[in-house]
């Protein structure tokens, strides 16, 4: 606000203000007529370690660094926390910010000075586009799945992408992947007997979504051993288990690629899921939004969809939902909060449900975010003008993320009683810890888990936040951290020497 | 799709596909895993009128006509329904859509065409705003309530409007208003013995809300008599009236300006408001998203947070709760999805609780949804390049909205056994119709309401969609319709017209 504040003041001031503290003092009393005493108790139950403690102190020292330069052994946080590409220095996708850009401003897209700034694919795009959307306009509301043309778009992109049909009439265009998967959360669960099942360890938006909506989750541990092997005879213990307590199981997440886990299914696994969900009656929740992150020439992303349909099972067969998500792939465009989810396999009375929740909700997509979703499933051709530098562009991203997760992979696994899987897939490493028992112990008396004492401990000590692997759950009496591989390139080896460092330093304090 | 259809015949077979019907047939037996009787049934209950069955009719004669032109007695459908104005045909205030179109391509800030093309203080406008942005990236994830500098923007507005003051801490940035709505019945509703206050009639997000979060909707009646008054002593004694069943009422919404009632609430009924929830214990939900359509000299918007520091009671006396939206106003950006709620009044570990419901539901806007809420808050001054155009714009769209208030309300009047009340403010007309009772009569015997008959009658007949008053709730026997003043002035007379002369016609058939 350089110019506004050069005319004002009084805006300078008030920012000093807001810099000084929270006008939420912690009182007791003051406050009566709402307390934790007195609200939801769900609310108070759920938990969501991706935005929790940790990241809330590296917020804090984020700023204590920016009030006090040089009042931290660092000089800055190295947000490791999240999956942030473009927070982490990576570039957008040329062409789909042109078109993004161009669709808000539709007097432009005939205006000389406008085709020497843009593309001319990105203003044809754009052209078509706002003609998919009623009125031409950006600023109208569209339907509750968001507009038919881009649905259609997008269902286009889906069929080229499996091989099978996909209906614009099934697609809802969604915020990112969360409310989907909270509208289906919330359609699902009427009471703690109805369960979730959920790998262990997963990103905690389903157990912080089971929770809120008061259901139960069902664990299934993926076997670390066999590089987070997804086992059904686990699946299989864990719902008979779950059936003898009374629990109907609802529903199966599986998120792949795995999410903090990072490995890519194979073929077979994929089809023994389907099976079994065919078989036991339980809708299946595919987390997909990792699809364009494959990192290893053995593996390839197949949606379910197509896992089910290629098995011979239609439509009627099983209820498959799959999420995907503009904050991820090569785009990682998280903010601009775009997405949908593919609903197949319910009856027309459930759909006018969902619609109604979704409706209720107002879960459908930001413009932005639907156009962008239409881009990420559509993307330049071979041909088109931009298609070089698009592809250029997306090489680069893809190739640079392999390079960084097995630079990183190795760095951890060079460290002392750690071990770490391979990162097939998705943009996480989860390295085990194996932490002396002195370290344990120490944890204990903070009141804290292991690994957030680990967490803590790096943080405070090198900037670098990490989250614990209490966050996404794990099999007892082990530890992790979920660590992204987004991390600049030419900044990596600085920051492994500091992980390193740190260890090592750990270790030799705790190692007993 | 034009240059993609013509390379490629197969999306063109697709597109046909995609007209010809859902996927998801209705059929019983064919989905056994999710019924009817097995969902939630918080999610059967609830009902959204505003996107229910009159408008899914309305879609489908908008399909009818576009596959079959000339089948229907009318040759558009006039979309009264809902406050969606550049769907009808409202321009997008131009400084707004240049800085955001600049956010999103930093590179072209510097460049020659861009000065050509842009206003100089809107590239001077989005350097500030990629200045607040960690990283100057529009692609990164924001902080769970929105980006801190467009908060502190937020919060300088809004202490600009109300002259008290206002804390960037305490802004969640949202979709819209929904979200923060649901946060908050998330949190405070336990189970059906929670009750919220609500107007009647009242926009439904309420009601569905409260229905699905389990709590129970207490309803206080607003008076049409006095131009939708509302009157302290009808809280009250429905305020009792709910505690002797055992209901704990832990908040009360307030709609001003009213949705769909238009009315702009007094100074002393605000004063009022503020000292019953002060007295009472109960949480103030005040939605706001009105804040800019006044129409009426006499009368002008006040804020709640406002009245309340006014009266001398500061944060900790009272938690308040506003609403905010960009889809309202004199800018209408409905599908930009951008909007605040801003807290006060709860304890720091109730502020916890919701910023970790906020991290959740991912509840953050989408980041043109943030910087545009920016913009709306803190709009171009006297003095800028972009003023008066910008004032001009949006001077023009509110004396309009002001004209086609009038006119649509005398047209209303002077219809047979039709009463409607002065649109003070919003964008509804929600006038009422004095049904024959042989129009009842008929109604009851399709199984509907007497005003949902009106209402379908009305759309079939002559194309125009407005919603039953039903959905919003009524005083017992009485029957009203919300329609938009939204409507293109130029269109208004034509529209008059076909309203009056079904309008008699239906008199005619059922005046009895």
């Amino acid at each position: 606000m350089r110019r506004f504040v050069a005319k004002n003041s009084k805006y300078l001031q008030f920012i000093a203000r807001s810099f000084s503290s929270s006008s939420l003092e912690s009182s007791s009393g003051l406050f009566p007529q709402v307390t934790l005493q007195t609200i939801n108790p769900k609310v108070l139950k759920c938990e969501f370690a991706v935005r929790g403690a940790i990241v809330t102190h590296a917020m804090r020292l984020q700023e204590q660094l920016k009030q006090n330069p040089g009042s931290l052994p660092f000089d800055e946080i190295v947000v490791c926390n999240m999956g942030n590409p473009q927070s982490l220095g990576q570039q957008p996708i040329t062409f789909f910010r042109e078109v993004l850009a161009l669709c808000g401003l539709p007097s432009f897209l005939d205006r000389s000075e406008a085709q020497k700034l843009f593309s001319a694919d990105s203003i044809e795009r754009a052209r078509q586009i706002l003609d998919q959307i009623p009125g031409r306009t950006t600023g109208g509301y569209s339907h509750t799945q968001g507009i038919k043309g881009l649905r259609e778009t997008i269902a286009y992109g889906i069929e080229e992408r499996d091989g099978f049909p996909s209906n614009a009439n099934d697609i809802y265009l969604t915020d990112g992947a969360s409310p989907g998967v909270h509208i289906m959360m919330q359609l699902l669960l009427r009471s703690e007997l109805d369960g979730i099942l959920c790998p262990i360890p997963h990103y905690p938006l389903y157990s912080a979504s089971i929770a809120l909506h008061g259901g139960t989750l069902v664990p299934y541990c993926l076997d670390e051993a066999t590089g987070w092997g997804l086992e059904i005879s686990e699946i299989k213990s864990q719902l008979e288990a779950a059936r003898s307590k009374g629990v109907t199981v609802r529903a199966l997440v599986v998120i792949n690629p795995g999410n903090p886990t990072g490995q890519v299914l194979s073929e077979e696994n994929q089809q023994q899921i389907v099976e079994l969900c065919k078989k036991e009656g339980i809708v299946l929740l595919a987390d997909e939004v990792y699809q364009e992150n494959v990192y290893v020439p053995d593996k390839k992303f197949q949606s379910f969809k197509k896992i089910a349909r290629s098995m011979g099972y239609q439509e009627k067969d099983i209820p498959l939902v799959s999420f995907q998500a503009v904050s991820e792939g090569y785009y990682g465009e998280c903010e601009k909060r775009g997405g949908y989810m593919e609903v197949t396999g319910f009856s027309a009375d459930i759909a006018e449900q969902i619609y109604k929740v979704a409706s209720i909700n107002s879960c459908n997509s930001n413009i932005t975010g639907q156009i962008l979703t239409s881009l990420v499933m559509s993307p330049p051709k071979v041909g088109d003008e931009s298609y070089e530098v698009y592809s250029a562009e997306k090489k680069g991203i893809l190739s640079s993320l392999a390079r960084r997760a097995l630079t990183l992979e190795d760095a951890f696994n060079s460290l002392e009683g750690v071990t770490c899987n391979k990162v097939e897939g998705a943009m996480y490493l989860f390295p085990r810890i194996h932490l002396p028992q002195k370290a344990i112990k120490a944890a204990e008396s903070e009141h804290i888990a292991p690994d957030a004492f680990y967490a803590f401990r790096l943080l405070k000590e090198t900037g670098i936040a990490v989250i614990p692997g209490t966050g996404f759950g794990q099999v007892p009496g082990t530890w992790h951290i979920r660590c992204t591989i987004l991390l600049q390139e030419t900044k990596i080896p600085a920051i492994v020497k500091r992980i390193s460092d740190f260890h090592k330093k750990f270790m030799d304090e705790f190692r007993g």
